[in-house]
């Protein structure tokens, strides 16, 4: 095992000269080969499993057919393997292949490692953050088509794809509403990030297309964990007028939620009616009843982030392209958490 | 943004010939160059974020510098982030980098991408598993060396890396024993897979060696999701002489061990001790109180791959090189969900 197959080894089993080979496998034209040497050549290159050298290819066509893909804390995240997916089909689809490259979030790491991605000569880069942030684009990215995925910049000259967050708390609170529901809490995140910011936004719209006016005191922000959601839960399902249904920032604070409903005697979704954010299935799936929820587009943004640094290349050859800061939808998905509000 | 930057770039940015910053870049020896001069074109070269051709180094070497990394369903998987970040980590301490294909597990698809993986002179393929599992490796593999992650074959020529279950689900056993339980329920899954096998085995060797008889009545399979853990749960905690201790074979399926635990009245850990098996952080945090489990070490299996494969190469040059199936510990994370048994 491990030895590669050659040109010499596809000649010596087909019983031809390696100039033969060479001139079969590289398709060179104006060579005559008879059809049915061609035939065993072809066989016999694809039975040892003789691959041809993409590197001299590259070199060649001054191109690798690699994209760089530089994320900043892969594993900390559940999403990570659909965002990867996502972005790795769409490139199969054109032939291209990702080079993966972790950071942590280093600055120092990062500046090295882009470097050895920049040496492969990647044909472009996404520059991939594990939760919607904004970011500054490394220096050295500059000399290369970029774009960033799940994250974007001040800058709008630089293309990125995101969730549309305001959107998605307006797909939440717009289940909730047309489940009859008028007093609808929010438990938000107290992270500064566009997550937090966007889906209080988007709360906040959606009650004020149903003519709902904002009453501060169904919004508590929290740490955006199970215990965070509980705490959250138990200071709005106490207070004198309480809430027939709670949108919460992240799946992790429903947890909290149902547990804190558990505790206080209350049937979810009899008496209470619930929505997350995220779709990790982990918990949606786990939880009982099953919890309605807004799914965050991991697959979808990695995919968009590879047809728009393919166009981003195609458009600097006819030297225009101007730079897209793309925001995808977060759908709706429903499980059984999720009713009517109890007759009063 | 997107052109690359050129030793001819460099060479007028730095005011001396292309020549000149060719042989300073390229540690051309024997050619005499003014320390400053060489000191100027690396300094410009920095600022202008000159990339040498690794394209070109890895056709004169022979070698790509990079690792195939072939998994058959990323997306589906929480661990996936932390199988890819051990092998990348690992790879980075040797300038190697990963080039990522994903086959959904379709034979086809994945007979087209490992040729164009191997086309790309990769040094060497993890063919990686989301989960545990024996697997035939690709004839096509059979011409590079290749290591199984979180899988292993039948062929004991073919190396791996897997998570010792035997171990795992007897380090989960003697958890509970050693806080004193000796009705130890387990909850296994029903699919026909080495964690199933693995982790039962597991549990009777703890069971064993601690002098205690095997009670079938205290065995239940079901589906391995959280609704699955409830069913089994609910047939245990029902019985006459029930159990005050359950192992679980996934954490899921303790996430229905504790629904059913609320909704007998029962409380954990006081009047039921309950381990888990993967720490998926999403559900062992989210639970209340926190689930004490075993993890599965997908970061350790991810860096010992990648270590295997370089041995592989190295010993490749020596001839000899016997392939290694290894079998990495899975370490017990102790949460608060497991305390002394009620006195009866």
């Amino acid at each position: 095992m491990g030895r590669r197959i050659g040109i010499k080894d596809v000649a010596a089993a087909a019983g031809v000269s390696a100039t033969t080979v060479s001139h079969i496998l590289n398709e060179v034209e104006g060579k005559r080969v008879n059809p049915e040497t061609r035939q065993r050549v072809l066989e016999t290159a694809r039975e040892l499993g003789y691959a041809p050298n993409g590197l001299a290819r590259g070199l060649r066509l001054k191109r690798s057919n690699t994209i760089g893909f530089v994320s900043d804390q892969i594993a900390t995240t559940p999403h990570a393997g659909r965002i990867i997916l996502g972005a790795q089909e769409e490139a199969a689809k054109h032939d291209l292949l990702l080079l993966m490259l972790n950071t942590g979030g280093d600055p120092e790491l990062e500046r090295k490692e882009i470097d050895l991605l920049l040496q492969r000569q990647v044909d472009g880069v996404l520059y991939a953050s594990m939760y919607h942030r904004v970011v500054e684009m490394p220096e050295q990215l500059r000399s290369v088509p970029t774009v960033l995925l799940d994250a974007r910049s001040n800058d709008p000259g630089v293309p990125s794809v995101v969730p549309d967050e305001v959107l998605g708390g307006r797909t939440a609170v717009r289940e909730l509403l047309s489940h009859g529901h008028r007093r609808i809490g929010f438990i938000n995140n107290v992270d500064d990030i566009p997550a937090t910011h966007g889906r209080l936004e988007g709360y906040l719209r959606a009650l004020a297309e149903a003519g709902l006016a904002e009453d501060p005191r169904l919004v508590v922000t929290e740490t955006a964990d199970a215990a965070g959601g509980y705490r959250a839960a138990l200071r709005l399902l106490q207070a004198a007028e309480r809430p027939t249904a709670l949108f919460c920032f992240a799946d992790r604070m429903a947890m909290g939620v149902y547990r804190a409903a558990a505790e206080l005697g209350m049937s979810i979704p009899a008496d209470l009616s619930v929505i997350g954010f995220d779709n990790q299935e982990l918990i949606c799936d786990g939880l009982y009843p099953g919890l309605t929820t807004v799914a965050l587009p991991h697959y979808e943004m990695g995919a968009r982030a590879v047809v728009q640094l393919l166009a981003l290349t195609g458009a600097q050859d006819q030297g225009t392209g101007p730079a897209a800061q793309e925001m995808l939808p977060c759908p709706l998905v429903a499980r059984a958490s999720v009713v009517s509000p109890p007759r009063l």
